[in-house]
C-alpha cells in the first residue's frame, strides 16, 4: 500500500472501518464508501431519490452474480470429469442463503452491519448474508474481478467451506423451510390435494402454504418426498 | 498477435475455425480445443469417462454464470437509482434463453455447431443459445474475465440488445410456453382447479400440464393473469 493511502486510512474519520476491514479482507480498501453501503441494511437506508435507498440491495444483486461465477469456475476446474448437474448442484449448496450467512458471522461482518432494529421484531436471518454478497460486490467494483475471485477462494471457499461435507450432504429443505418459517413466526400446513394411498397411480400431491397462499407444489409416489419437493420449491420461491 | 500464432493459426488443421471464430469474435482464439469443445453439442459428444461426455454442457454452465455477472455489472452502472428488483428484470430479460438463441443467430454460431442430427427429430431450440452460453465460457477460460467482458459489451450488449425494448417490453410467458411446447410437440393443459367466479374470494387456481405433469401452478383473482404466473413458473421449471 502506497504511503499516501496509509496516512489517508490513519487520520481518516473512519478510520475504525479501515481497520475492522483491514483484519476481515487481509487488505486495505481503496472506496470506503464501497463498503460502508456493503454494510447498511435497508431498515437503515435513506431515500437517495425517489423510491431508491442507499442501502446495500443493489451490491448485494452484483455481489451474489459475482460469487455463482467464481465458484462456477472453482468447480469447473476441481471436477474436471463432472457434469453440469453435478456442478449445478454443488454450486447451489455452496452459494445457499444458510451457507452465506454462516460465512458472514465466521468474518465477523456482523458487527459492522448497519441497521435499524426498531424497525423490525426480529433480525431478518438473512441480514448477515447478504452483507457477505454486499461487501463481495463492493470489492469487485473496488479492486476488479480477479481481485474478488482470489479473496473469495482463500478467505473463504479453502478457509470456511468442506468440500467434502458439500459434496455429501443433501439439502433437507424440509428442516430448512421450517426453520424459517419458525423464526419469521408464520403460519404453514403442508395440505394434500391427493392422497396417494387412494389413487391407483398413488401419487401425492400436495401443496405447501404459508399464510394460506400456495408457495409450494410437488407430486411423487413418496409423501415423505413431496414434502421436499415442495419445501424445495418455497426455498426457491421464497428465496429462503 | 505474435507471429508465431499466426503461423501456427495458418498451418493448423483447424485452419477453417480459427478463420471463423476470428470473424466471429475479432480476435485469434489462443486455446482452440475450448472452442471446439464450445460448439460440440451433446448429441455429437463422445464419451470421455464412465458417465462423462466431451459436449459442451460444462462451458454452458460456466459461460451462463459469465454473462450474469457481465450483465449484472452493466447494468448496476447504467441505471444508478434504480433498485435491484429492477436491476433483477431487467438481466433476466437480457439473458432469456429466447434472447440468447437470437444473439447466437446473429453471430452465425448455427454454422459452427457440432451436432449429431439423427439423435434428435427437429434440433431442440435451445441449441445455438445454449453454444454462445458455451462460447462465453470458451473465452472466460482462454482469455480471462476482462476479456469475455469487453466482448459481451462490445460485441453483444452495444450491437445486438436494443436496451430500450428491454426496458419496455413485459415477458409474454404463456406465448413463450406454448411456442416452446410446440415446436417441441408437447401436450399441455391449463387445468382449472378452482374457478374464481365460483368461489366467494375469486381467486383462480390453476395447473399447468405438460404430458400430463404438473410444470406450473398459481393462483390470481384474473384468469389471464393466472395464466401468466403459471407460465411463467413452467418457464422456470422446465428452463425455456
Amino acid at each position: 500500500m502506497p504511503v499516501h493511502k496509509k496516512i489517508r486510512a490513519y487520520f481518516s474519520p473512519e478510520k475504525k472501518l479501515h481497520t475492522s476491514l483491514k483484519n476481515i479482507l487481509g487488505f486495505y480498501p481503496d472506496n470506503i464508501s464501497l463498503y460502508k453501503l456493503a454494510f447498511r441494511h435497508s431498515s437503515a437506508a435513506k431515500n437517495i431519490k425517489k423510491g431508491v435507498k442507499d442501502s446495500n440491495e443493489r451490491l448485494e444483486f452484483l455481489g451474489d452474480s459475482v460469487i455463482g461465477t467464481v465458484v462456477a469456475d472453482y468447480l469447473f476446474k476441481k471436477f474436471p470429469y463432472k457434469d453440469e448437474g453435478f456442478l449445478t448442484k454443488m454450486r447451489s449448496k455452496m452459494v445457499s442463503r444458510a451457507k452465506h450467512n454462516q460465512i458472514a458471522m465466521k468474518l465477523g461482518l456482523n458487527q459492522l452491519i448497519e441497521a435499524n432494529n426498531d424497525r423490525f421484531g426480529s433480525k431478518p436471518s438473512s441480514i448477515n448474508g447478504d452483507a457477505y454478497e454486499a461487501l463481495i460486490g463492493a470489492i469487485y467494483l473496488d479492486k476488479g474481478y480477479k481481485f474478488a475471485q482470489k479473496f473469495i477462494l482463500n478467505r473463504i471457499i479453502n478457509v470456511h467451506i468442506d468440500m467434502d461435507e458439500v459434496e455429501t450432504k443433501e439439502v433437507d429443505f424440509k428442516s430448512k423451510f421450517i426453520e424459517w418459517a419458525q423464526k419469521e413466526k408464520k403460519e404453514f400446513e403442508y395440505e394434500t390435494v391427493v392422497d396417494g394411498t387412494t389413487v391407483p397411480d398413488k401419487q401425492f400431491v400436495l401443496n405447501l402454504l404459508v399464510d394460506g397462499e400456495i408457495v409450494g407444489h410437488a407430486q411423487h409416489l413418496s409423501k415423505k418426498r413431496a414434502e421436499q419437493l415442495a419445501s424445495e420449491d418455497a426455498c426457491k420461491k421464497l428465496d429462503i
